[in-house]
């Protein structure tokens, strides 16, 4: 095995969870064995959080002892807190995000011990933190002030009312709290991976956390969401007529020279994406209710994209047309789903630390051999 | 393939590499086809730098040219500036490293980009800085001012002159040079590979490198040679007579009780690390110039360990000795090898960026399948 490099580990198993299952064939995606398609308007956010963190659903009263978590977590502490308006103002929203949740270590009283209850205590935390941090970076931008957290509401209308300034649609907030839980897990995704790499050394949550984020900023990876709403709205800018039409002859020919198109095909599905399935029908749901163009414009390139290429929209596809809609900037769609994946990622960590073994591959040597080094005196000039 | 997990990806080919090379058999670790027993005692790490970070060893004007650089490059940029006395005071070594290395994205002027030159620059930087962060960090500790680094000397002599607050002796600059000779890459390690996953992602150097500093801190990694001193410093301290019959006493008994002794064992090699070779000389030099106790320790507890396991020491373990007579706090141990692996660190993700492909395993699943979802209000209380 050692000698056939497998590039990009594609189809090499490299973990073992208990967490999340995908069968790429069959286009179905389960949290500790159930299905997507069941949870996805049926339970909250903060279940799914309590369900992958804690190992089963809760009942009434470990959610209304997790929700209590929830919001003693989301102080900020005392660095993150002195750091935040000099952070938002010179860093992109991911760059932020990276710097922040390492500073916020400092403030975490259980940072020490990688153990199974003060993993699933800085867990919480951390996923109540992130939208927290999220709003107020948003809020040191536009020079507005962050209402505070409604504790009637959950992690969802509480993300939205702090972003946008005003309390949420009820309808609104539930179709974000869906899009919450179906971006929580997704087996090996790369800064899951990353985060497994990093606690497999028995490094800290909040280090797994700072290289997961790291991770989720490439446009390859979480990146991609935000990318589909600029090339949504580059076209529409640009389109003399039709936007429609637009789609149709500018990603036709993007394709014809050889170019991708973000937010179609996936490594692991071979069918549709069982959160597109969902995540398409919200985007509908919220483009009856106004202007419909860009969600019009996404089934149009949806259909140019199969007849080219054959390949089927992924999560990031109608999740941008989604966030869009609920009046997200577009470029806080990548931080917007960090707050869901932080659910994943700790459950990732906490499964890695309590059954661990280094992850430390081996590679290919494709360079020269046997050089004799020349000392520098000796080196002649290029 | 993806059937059959390879728990730890050992022996698993993750990538292509033409950076280092690892014959674990014979027990030999080149850089760009350069064997390590060469290079450690004749050049320095800016040449090292320079081999890995761009491709052949450097010629006279090349490598001032680099040192240049390197130069420009240490200064501090104001986000970094404005947050180190805070984070140093409240975050450990490697916690507020991964901090300030995430701050300093708003500083670099190539962040935005991930093409060649500008990833060849930010490599500079980053290698120039990451020295300069773990004096700052250890002056505002000690509340001592940090000289200002000579042009005169070279990145290990000036880590010196910054850490201790005097100009080292020529000797001492050179042992530590060739330490971080023998540091500066190691194929697929934790961080290096955790860094690749980052920057598959498309994500930026400073990403990658946060994530690589995130996984290093981990004891099964980079944390492993500063818990080799302490577990000496704790023999020692408890040592009623000689601190050699304690160590073959204490060590065998942990042995026997199925601990692990860190510093011992490789997943790759299967006899002794190279490196290690060169560092236990080292170590006996610079123990034969006053209290040799920690050496002769470490050369009992190597007998010890060969004696009951069969193993070998690695890397870390006369990286503890060496660091520590040179005079390094011990907390530094795993800062100034990040100084040194910082130049593999690059180079990876250079090349990871120059022929990339996301890198995103499978996993193997091992929970419940076929559940029913409960809504909450039916569901039973526990």
């Amino acid at each position: 095995m050692a000698e056939k490099p497998s590039r990009g580990l594609a189809d090499v198993v490299a973990a073992s969870t208990a967490l999340s299952d995908i069968d790429g064939k069959a286009g179905r995606l389960s949290y500790r064995g159930y299905d997507i398609n069941q949870l996805a308007g049926a339970a909250t956010f903060e279940e799914i959080a309590y369900l992958l963190e804690r190992g089963a659903p809760p009942d009434r009263g470990e959610l209304a002892g997790y929700r209590a978590e929830l919001a003693a977590g989301r102080a900020l502490g005392p660095l993150v807190t002195a750091s935040l308006a000099a952070v938002a103002r010179a860093q992109q929203p991911m760059e932020a995000l990276r710097s922040l949740v390492s500073l916020a270590s400092a403030d975490d009283p259980d940072s020490g011990s990688n153990d199974p209850e003060p993993n699933q205590r800085k867990a919480a935390r951390l996923t109540a933190q992130q939208p927290i941090l999220v709003a107020a970076f948003e809020a040191v931008r536009t020079g507005r002030p962050v209402p505070e957290p409604d504790p009637g509401l959950g992690v969802a209308a509480n993300l939205l009312l702090q972003l946008t300034g005003r309390p949420p649609e009820r309808r609104a907030a539930e179709i974000l709290d869906t899009c919450l839980v179906l971006h929580a897990d997704h087996t090996m995704n790369a800064s899951t991976f990353a985060a497994r790499v990093c606690a497999a050394t028995l490094s800290d949550m909040h280090s797994a956390v700072v290289a997961a984020l790291a991770t989720l900023k490439g446009p390859l990876h979480g990146g991609a969401n935000e990318q589909v709403m600029r090339g949504l709205e580059a076209i529409r800018r640009s389109a003399d007529g039709d936007p429609l039409e637009a789609v149709s002859a500018q990603v036709a020919a993007r394709l014809r020279q050889g170019e991708k198109i973000m937010g179609f095909g996936h490594r692991v599905y071979k069918v549709e994406d069982p959160r597109a399935t969902v995540l398409r029908g919200l985007s509908a749901e919220l483009a009856a209710a106004g202007d419909d163009t860009f969600y019009r414009m996404s089934r149009r390139m949806e259909e140019v994209v199969a007849a080219e290429k054959g390949l089927y929209p992924n999560v990031d596809f109608y999740a941008a047309t989604v966030y869009h809609y609920l009046g997200i900037p577009t470029d806080l769609f990548t931080p917007v789903f960090s707050v869901s994946r932080m659910a994943g990622w700790t459950a990732h960590i906490i499964e890695q630390h309590a059954d661990n073994r280094l992850i430390r591959p081996d590679s290919e040597y494709i360079g020269e051999s046997g050089l004799t080094w020349i000392p520098l005196d000796a080196r002649e000039t290029r």
